[in-house]
C-alpha cells in the first residue's frame, strides 16, 4: 500500500510517466502557516540535475495544491498536492516489459500485477515518487521545528569513503540547520571532493555506487513512542523502507554495537542541569521503543543505483529464455546524495505521527 | 501499541511480574489443525535456562488456550493464549523505580507512563513478552509450512565470532528444518564451542555480549508484498523492532551492499527450468518491496544484554541526583541464542499477513 | 474482526462454551484509578438472570485481570481481563450444527468458517461476548466521567410500548446517573410494569420480542470528531453494530426527521451564558460528524431474541433437505433490557477514541 | 479522517470552493478494464441540475485521472482522480463565518479547526465531496458486477410519500439494472409525480424536505463479513454515515422489526435447488455480521436540506450575540434524489472491502 500513518496519514499516488504524481495528507493540524520557499528548497534538494545549481526555480516541478490550504495556512482538511508530469522520455525504457532490469522492481511488479502495471520509467516504483514524499515531509518538519524539533541527515558514506558520524550527545543547532539545507550534506565538508570523484569514476565506467545516510532528530521530548510494535524504531523503519533502494537501517550503535559488550554499549544516565541525559548515545535516543530525550540517530543503507548502462544479463519474459539488456537513458550513478532529504522527510512524517500518539485525551 | 497486523492481528499483553502474559490472535484461517508438540518445541527454544536441556517439558510455561481452538483445530475466532506468571522474584528488581537501569526502558517507560507503569522485572518491556510472540509465530509457521514456506534463522555472530552466511541462491530444506528446531542454531556447528566460550567469558566478567541473527524464508511465491510502505522490508521491520534489543536490520547485501557498485550488487535474472531466478541474491528476495521468488534473507543486530551485574552509574529519580546501581538477579549474558526463535516467529507473523494481502477478491 | 479502535483498542476473544472469554484493551491512559465495584455493577446489569436481584455478587463472572493494572490503577500497558467459562450446558444446543437456528449466525458462521467454527452456544457469535465489552466500557466510562462526560441509555420501547424520549436540550445529571445504574432503565418508570407484562406474555407463548434503546452522552465538548468517515456517527455505529441483534441506528431525529421539513428539523443556534447552544436537538449533538456540545443522542433497534422454543422450519445441512427444529434451553424472551448497559459500554469505548483523536500534538 | 478502507482504501480531498476535489483509491485489483461512460453516467446521476436532462455531457465535471490507469485498465497502483473547481460563487456564502448556518457543519467545523477551516460553500463538509465518492464507487461496482454482484438503491420516501419496498426474497435483475441507472429511482414509478410535487411545494415555500433511500445488494455470496466489529452492518454504516445528511440506517426489518416478535421476525431456512435460502428476509441478508446469500437490504434516513432561504435564527460568533441569517444561493430542496447514487457508491466500496477480507491466503 502506498498510504501510511495513523494520525497524519499520507497517501501517495502516481506513476513515473503517467499524468501526474502527488500526495494527500490527511490529519494535519489546522492553523499551521506554511513557508512555501522552504518547501521548495526541500524539493529542490531532491530534484534531479539540481545538485550544484544556484536554485533555478523549477516552477514546473513544484506541486499544485488542490486543497487543505487557505491563505498559506492549513485548514485541517486533507491537503492534496499534484505534480504534473512533463518532459518524460518513455521510449528510453521501451524494452523493460520484455526484459526486466536487474535489481529493479520490473519483474516483481510484473508478477504482482499480472503484467498490468505501468512499466514506463518504473511506474509506481519509480524514485520520482519520492517527490511528493519530500513535499509532505517538508510540511511536517515546519510544524515540528516550531516545537523545537530539528531533523537533518548527511551522507555518511559513498562506497568506502566515509563522513564523520554525528556526536550523539552533542549535535549543534548550526550543524542541523546547515545539513537540513545542504545539497551535498556532509559533516566534514572536506570529504565532498573525494566522494564526487568516486561518483564520477562510477559514471565513467558505466557503473553506480551505493552509500549510507545518517539521520538525527534533536529536540525530541523524552517519553514519545510506545512499547513493542509502537516503538520509534518500528515506526521509522516502516516508512523509511518505502524509499526505493533502502536495504538496511540501524539505530544508535546498531550493527557495530552488536559486536560490543554491555559494559561498552550501555549508556549511563546522569543529571545535566536537572535534565536526565546519557553520557554516550549508543541507544540512538530510543529505549524500549520510547524516546529518552537524547538525539534520535539512525543510519540507512542505500544500494547502488540499479540502472547502469553496461550490458547486463536478464530474461526475456515473452519467449521465456535468457536474454541481455542494455539500459539507455539518464541515470544518476549515486542516488545517495538526493536521498538525503527523502530520508529526512520520511522521518519528519514518522515523528509527527509518534508525537500525535502520545498527547491524547 | 502492542498490537500488530492487518489480516492476522496479534495483540500481546502482560507484564513480567503481573498475573499473566499472553496473546490474542485474530484473523487466523479456520480449519488449521495445530501440532502442539511443535508449538511447545518452539516455545522451549526461547525459554530461559533451557538451552542444552533434553526438553524437560515445562508444562507450567505452556500457554492455556482460552478460545479459537476446537479439537486442536482453529475455529476462525480469535485465539487467546495465556501464560500465568509463577516463580517470579520481584525483590531482585526492587530498586529500578529509583534508579533506572542503563540501556533498559526503565527511564523512558517512567516518562511515557508518568511513573504508573509496572516496573517489576521490566514490566511490559520485559523480554518475557516474547513468549506469546513465539506462541503466535509457531502457529503461523505451521500454516505457512503447509504452503511450502519455511522460516529459519541462525546465530550469524556473537561479538566478533561469525557463523557462515546463508547461500542466498540455494538453501537446502534440510538446513532450514535443522535450524528451525535448533537450540543453538548455527550453519557451521563447529563454531558453537567458540561462541559458548565467549559468552561464558562475558558471564564471568559480569558483562554481556551482543550479536546478529540471520533469517531466511524459503518457498516464498514471487509477487507478494506491495510497493512503498506495503513492502516486505517495511512489514518485517515493523514487527521485528518489537523484539527487545533489536537495533538494526538489513535485507540481502544490506550495509555491505551499500559499499559496492551496481555491477556487483545487481542480481541478474535467468530461467531455471521455466522459473525466473537470480544468479546471486543481494536483493534478499525483495525488489520494490515485493518478493522475487528467491529466498528472503535478512539480518538483525541484537545489542548486548543491558542487565550486567557490574556496578553502573545512573541517576536517582527521587532525589534528582547522580547515583550508582548494582543489578542483582538472573541474567542471560547473551540473549542472541534465545532470540533466534523469536525472530523466526515475528517473521512468520509478518509473512502470513503479507500473503493474506495479495490473494484478494 | 473482533478488534476495534485506533487509540484505545479492544480485542475481544472467546466462545460461548470454550475455556474462557475476555478482552485486551490497549492504549488506555496510565494512572487511572479504577473503581472495581462500579465495574462490577455494570457487569451485573448485563448478567443473565440478574434483573431484579439484590446484587448476589457473582464473583465467578467477574473477570480476572491479568495485566495492565497495578494497585487498582492503569499502568498504560495492555489490560487483559478473562472470564473463565463454567456451568455451560452444551448439550442444549447439540443440534445446531445440523440445523441452523433461524435468525442466528449458525448458518452464516458455518459458511464463513467452512464448518470449523465452535457452534456450541453460538460460539464466538454468542451474546455472552458482550460481557468483556461491558467490562471494557465500564473502564472507559470511569475515565470519561472524570472529564465530565456521562453516558446513559434507557429502554425506549419494548414491542409497541414506548418510554418517553430524552429531552435533547436538557438532560439532568440525576437522570443520567440513575439510568446508568438501572437494571430496567426507563425515564418514566411507571411503564416498567406494562413492559414486563409484555415480556412475560411472550415467554408464555414461547415467543420473544424486540425493542429499542436510546442512549445519550452529556458533557461532550464541542469540536470532537472528524469529517466524512471520521464522524461520530460513523465511529459509534461501527462499534454498536458489533452488538448482537442490533439492526438499526439513528442519531437525533433520525428516521422521523427524514419525514420533516428543513424549517422544522434545523436546530437554531443561540447563546446561553456565552456558550453556543441549539434550541432543539434534532441533530443529536452531531453536525458534519463533529460534536456541537449538545447532548449526543441516538437510538438503536434490537431485533427480537432469535431463540424461541416454538418449533421452527429450517434446513438439515447434512442431508441437504428441509427440516424442523425445536430449540431447548434457557432463553431470554427480550434481550433489550440487558442490552442497555452494552450499548452504553460500546458508546464509552467509541467516545474515548473520538476524544483521543482530537487532542493531538 | 477522510480516508476509509482496509483493502481498497479511498482518501478523499478537497473543499467546495478550493482549487479542486478528488480521491485516491489504493488497493484496486490490477487488470480491470473500466467503462468510463458508465462511470460518467453514475457521476451525472449525482450532479446538480442534471435530473431530467438528456445527458448534456458535462466534461468539465468529469475527473482527470492522474494515475493508476493505463489503456483504460487498472494498473494496481493508486488511482488518483481530480475534479478542478470552476464556476463557484463564493460570495453567496460570505456570511457563514460570522453566522453559522443551522444544521450545517459551520459551527462544529469552526470549533474543530479553531476557525482555520475553509468555510466557503461548506469547505470540506460540502456535499460536493460526494462526487469523488461516486467516482470511486462507480469503479468498484464495475468490478463487482463482473462477479455477479449488483447494487441498486431507490427513493423509498420523500417526506411522507413512500415508494414500495424491495421484495427481500426476490429482486429481479431488470429492476436492479433499471434503478442503478435511474435519475429519479423508484420501484413504483407512478409515484414520481407526487414526490416531485412535494419537492416543488417545499421549494416554493423556501423550505426543504428529507426522505429515505433503500439500497439492495444482490448476488452476494454467503459467508462474507466477519463477527463483531467486522460485520457487514458495521462496515456499511461506517462509510455511509460519511455521506452528508445521513442520520440513520437500518438493515432488513430494522426499527419496524424491533416491534415484532421472534416468531414473526425470524427468517426460516429452506433449500431452493440445493441452495440454502430464507423464506423471508427480515435479516436483510446479514446474520452475525456475515452474509447469508440473500439480498443485503438497508435503508438510510436523509435529513431535509439544511440550507433553506427562509430567515433563521443563529448566533453571531464575532460579537457573541444572537443573530439572524438569510441564506442566499442555489439550493436543492431535496437532496434525497441525488443521494441515491451516492449511497450505492459507498455501498460498492464497502462490499469490495468485505469481499477482499474473506478470500485470504
Amino acid at each position: 500500500m502506498s498510504s501510511w500513518g495513523n494520525d497524519v496519514k499520507i497517501s501517495i499516488f502516481g506513476e513515473s510517466h503517467g499524468n501526474g504524481i502527488g500526495v494527500v495528507i490527511d490529519g494535519l493540524p489546522a492553523g499551521e502557516k506554511l513557508d512555501f520557499d522552504e518547501i521548495y528548497l526541500q524539493m529542490s534538494r531532491r530534484a534531479p540535475g539540481n545538485d550544484k545549481a544556484t536554485t533555478p526555480r523549477l516552477e514546473k516541478d513544484f506541486p499544485e495544491i488542490l486543497s487543505g490550504i487557505f491563505d498559506n495556512t492549513t485548514t485541517g482538511a486533507p491537503l492534496c498536492a499534484v505534480i504534473k508530469n512533463t518532459n518524460t522520455r518513455s521510449q528510453d525504457y521501451g524494452n523493460v516489459l520484455k526484459n526486466p532490469r536487474p535489481a529493479h522492481a520490473d519483474y516483481t511488479g510484473y508478477v504482482r500485477y499480472n503484467g498490468f502495471n505501468d512499466i514506463r520509467g518504473g511506474g509506481h516504483f519509480s524514485g520520482r515518487l519520492t517527490a511528493p514524499l519530500v513535499f509532505a515531509g517538508a510540511i511536517c518538519r515546519q510544524i515540528l521545528e516550531r516545537k523545537g524539533i530539528k531533523i537533518a541527515a548527511h551522507i555518511s558514506s559513498i562506497g568506502n569513503i566515509e563522513d564523520e558520524r554525528f556526536n550523539g550527545t552533542d549535535i549543534p543547532h548550526e550543524l542541523m540547520d546547515r545539513l537540513s539545507k545542504a545539497k551535498f550534506g556532509l559533516i566534514d565538508q572536506v570529504r565532498e571532493e573525494k566522494m564526487r570523484a568516486l561518483i564520477e569514476e562510477c559514471r565513467m565506467s558505466q557503473d553506480s555506487i551505493g552509500g549510507t545516510i545518517e539521520c538525527a532528530v534533536t529536540g525530541m521530548p523524552a517519553g514519545a513512542g510506545s512499547p513493542m510494535f509502537g516503538g520509534i524504531e518500528n515506526v521509522i523503519s516502516s516508512i523509511v523502507f518505502g524509499i526505493p533502494a533502502v536495504k538496511g537501517i540501524e539505530f544508535g550503535s546498531g550493527f557495530e554495537g552488536s559486536k560490543s559488550r554491555g559494559s561498552q554499549n550501555n549508556d549511563e544516565f546522569y543529571y545535566d542541569n536537572g535534565v536526565v541525559k546519557t553520557r554516550t548515545n549508543n541507544h540512538g535516543g530510543i529505549l524500549g521503543g520510547i524516546s529518552s530525550g537524547m538525539p534520535i540517530i539512525f543510519r540507512t543503507a542505500i544500494k547502488p543505483t540499479p540502472s547502469i548502462s553496461r550490458k547486463q544479463r536478464t530474461v526475456d519474459l515473452n519467449n521465456k529464455t535468457d536474454s541481455e539488456l542494455e539500459i539507455n537513458g539518464r541515470h544518476d550513478p549515486c542516488i545517495v546524495v538526493r536521498a538525503v532529504p527523502v530520508i529526512e522527510s520520511a522521518t519528519a512524517i514518522a515523528i509527527i505521527n509518534i508525537l500525535s500518539e502520545v498527547h491524547k485525551l
